[in-house]
């Protein structure tokens, strides 16, 4: 049995708005904002505003709507970065990957000949993360 | 712009049992069954039913009802594998990692110490596929 959702997650937080994120888009179900340990420019992640832990816990209607989001910002990635392509990761508990235990999506954009690159938990530069994300409100926007 | 849907793409044929699949689930909306080139026992695909190349262009109620199975198989990958967690990978467009171009997302078992196996492209034995998705439709029936 996986534990039960913890409210002080650091994505409930950013939901609250107690901590700062550099948002993307935000809807009634959902919420994208820039991963600040990204593996590239344009990394960007999405997730449903109503509590769960991962994709094992998810209602539904909530997933549905953060899907749709999810679309709509991997369209906007191809756009906003040229991308060619993009992959979505999504990781659950521990083992499968999970550090922040909130549900969440990962947009990384792909291209030709470059494969997906690691994870190396580095904090990217705070200007560069608000460049990308209005980057991604224009392409949203356009 | 994307290419259109091809109706010749291999998932498409075996929707249309065309050629054969070990099939773990189906529903009105979406199909599961074992990847034939897994990167470990209990890599399973999930795909809608309804013609889409990727999440680019999926249309909104496929995608919700296809990700109600996702969250369906995942549990039940969990179960019939004893696995600590469970990673989700969808890729899109041929830079993004796409060798088939019907949507499919993918659900790999994890365990607690062990990175995610690396895709080698290496075809599986049958009959460990089909005991796989045995063991996952006993999951699904438990």
């Amino acid at each position: 049995m996986a534990p039960a959702y913890d409210n002080d997650n650091v994505f409930a937080k950013i939901l609250r708005g107690e901590i700062p994120s550099h948002k993307v888009y935000e809807d009634e179900h959902s919420y994208a904002f820039m991963d600040i340990m990204p593996r590239c420019d344009g990394h960007t992640l999405i997730i449903p505003k109503k509590p769960a832990r991962n994709l094992l816990d998810v209602e539904f209607d909530s997933l549905g709507h953060t899907m749709a989001t999810v679309q709509k910002i991997g369209r906007a990635v191809m756009k906003a970065f040229a991308a060619d392509g993009i992959s979505l990761l999504q990781f659950n508990e521990p083992a499968g990957g999970q550090v922040v235990f909130h549900l969440h999506f990962h947009i990384v954009p792909r291209f030709e000949g470059v494969s997906i690159p690691p994870y190396t938990g580095e904090m990217a530069d705070h200007a560069v993360l608000a460049a990308n994300a209005e980057k991604l409100r224009a392409a949203l926007e356009g």
